[in-house]
């Protein structure tokens, strides 16, 4: 097989067929509701379904489109293609779906630099309404919030259901995109759990956090682009199933592993985040956990004591990211990357062999892989 | 056709297929969180998902499975009578999840005479976790409870895919379901535009009212079951589409407007419910607007007063009982039901004439419809 040139699809092929498919599955049909007073805010809520789907990196949508396109090649035919583009795209507004809801869930207030969806709806809430308090605006603000995650979430399913209908492996494509929705929810419970995790056992604390990892990020992040691509290039549900496990679980595992790393050691001025915000909300993550481990005792207690209060000031933030280098938790969560992304780079030779990739194909699943993983680690 | 006996579904037989379903459809496979701590937060979870989802009367399953009988007769098979129940059960699993949502937005504390779900989940974490606050285990039991919402709206999609395949429109069916999903989504959006809805034109009022109640309750209480029921019958697409519309919109708009009544009518004794719950939440109903409008000045006054009032007391709740009788809204809602009663009624007729339907099949239906629908004003 040979690979099509990657070029095909373009950032704005997605962005701009993620905007038309959530027009078009959440919007009522037949124009129901124009010339009722309430549908207008029912226009707010899909206005602002496309302004929280902006801004994402589609880092997913484009890993489902590299892995179909090196199985499919030239053979693909355009109107296929297009319905795994719509794959694709129904991962990236599940992920908003679920964002939403995580936003109200953490209480936080921003998202892709701009206000978590439940505090713009709060917002236009109180413009629409003069008789509206900051207080009733900020709890019906949070009601559609939970009502938009809905919504997108129903979205997503219906774009795969329709998308599907032409593709081979329907009903595997439906049941593997409605697994992902499962485990994702599982680990939302599941890092929720996480934040009581006694510090005591700071392996047990890593071997817990990895397996948060797995379901809250692998499964929709890596696990599923994959296998819901395979399906639709017309793999069978086995391979597609151990292929996709085989490549998106250390490579999804990587990514969520940098993504805490960068909470530590980045530039605020880089990823629009502040620094060690993980550690001021007193998450439990493999890097407090290899930090335990490698603490001595006094650093040990220190970390609990600050990990157990109700809040962590700038001070004890900065401290604590000092004593994430100190006891080597850093380099041994670039060492945890680096050994996942290398059974990350077998699984896709063995995958190349197994499928019968050329060499172009496999290169081409190389380097879409390799965005998951920090540079300077990877190399 | 002949109908077979309803005798064949009992309440028992649905309501033990609910909770079968709802454990294998939330469960992650292969037990693959044993052994986890976190897993076990997960485990209350469902266990929730089981405790929420009982005690409903089950009017929806079973009228799906009504007109499910009365289509395919005695010629149905038993596989595909299961399928079909599983359907009956995915609306019902459905309908907890938004309730489960619902009360989240409405800060509601009870359900079906049990805690709400978040509030079950709250105590739960006060239980599990010692080192948990109130004010923590409370905002805990609320992300808890958003997560269950969708884990359950989840797997009543998954419910409706597995049995899809097993019965005939399979693809008609999933985007029922799916239309379903959105339609009471967009429900809830208006049900909330409502509470900000002028009350100085009280025709307008009840427009828009009853414009919420085909999307927030026909939808799901009797469109889609009569839809899903003919889908998987085997009747076409467009047949099954406009026969559930003309049955299921009056069917189901008399039955909002009956429960609607039921807050100002009936005895707590037999509702479990305190008389006047929706006055004192200030919610703009068909009742309120038919007050409005057959109200003289001075009590329309007193009435917006009370209305657009943050808070309505015990006294005012009592006085505006009795305006809701002596402007006539009372009796006009009851008139308004039984229109909508009588055009349920030819609807039904004209849908046997039909499909050919005999007439104990008919009677069958007319019995199964009439439940939604008092029978003081039915008869």
């Amino acid at each position: 097989m040979t690979v099509q040139a990657s070029s095909h699809i373009t950032g704005n092929d997605i962005e701009s067929r993620i905007g038309e498919l959530i027009v078009r599955h959440c919007s009522p049909m037949n124009d129901a509701l124009s010339g009722f007073d309430c549908g207008r805010l029912y226009d707010d809520v899909v206005r602002q379904a496309c302004v929280s789907s902006e801004g994402g990196k589609r880092l997913r949508a484009r890993l489902l489109m590299a892995f179909y396109d090196a199985l499919t090649g030239t053979s693909s035919d355009a109107n296929a293609r297009g319905r795994a583009l719509d794959l694709a795209c129904a991962i990236e507004v599940f992920q908003t779906a679920a964002l939403v809801h995580d936003d109200i869930i953490d209480e936080a207030d921003v998202r892709r630099g701009k206000p978590a969806a439940h505090k713009a709806l709060a917002s236009m809430t109180a413009e629409r309404y003069d008789d509206t308090t900051v207080a009733s605006a900020a709890s019906f603000g949070s009601g559609l919030g939970i009502m938009l995650g809905d919504l997108l979430a129903t979205a997503s399913v219906d774009i795969v259901n329709a998308a599907a209908v032409e593709l081979p492996n329907h009903e595997g494509i439906m049941s593997g995109f409605l697994t992902m929705h499962r485990e994702v929810e599982i680990g939302q419970v599941l890092d929720l759990a996480a934040e009581h995790l006694s510090l005591d056992d700071p392996e047990n604390l890593a071997r817990n956090s990895l397996a948060v990892f797995r379901w809250k990020t692998a499964s929709y992040t890596t696990i599923a682009p994959i296998r819901l691509a395979l399906l639709a290039a017309g793999v069978d549900g086995g391979t597609a199933s151990t292929t996709a496990e085989s490549i998106g679980m250390p490579l999804g595992l990587a990514f969520q592993l940098a993504d805490d790393l960068l909470d530590v050691v980045s530039d605020p001025k880089v990823t629009g985040k502040p620094v060690g915000g993980d550690i001021r909300e007193g998450k439990r993550t493999v890097l407090l956990a290899d930090a335990l481990s490698g603490a001595s005792p006094e650093q040990a207690a220190y970390l609990r004591r600050c990990f157990v209060a109700q809040e962590r000031d700038a001070e004890v933030v900065r401290h604590v990211i000092d004593l994430f280098t100190e006891t080597s938790a850093v380099r041994r969560s670039r060492e945890r990357i680096a050994s996942l992304w290398s059974q990350t780079k077998t699984a896709i030779a063995d995958t190349g062999r197994a499928l019968d990739l050329d060499d172009d194909a496999l290169a081409s699943l190389h380097v879409m892989c390799a965005r998951f993983v920090p540079a300077d680690i990877r190399d």
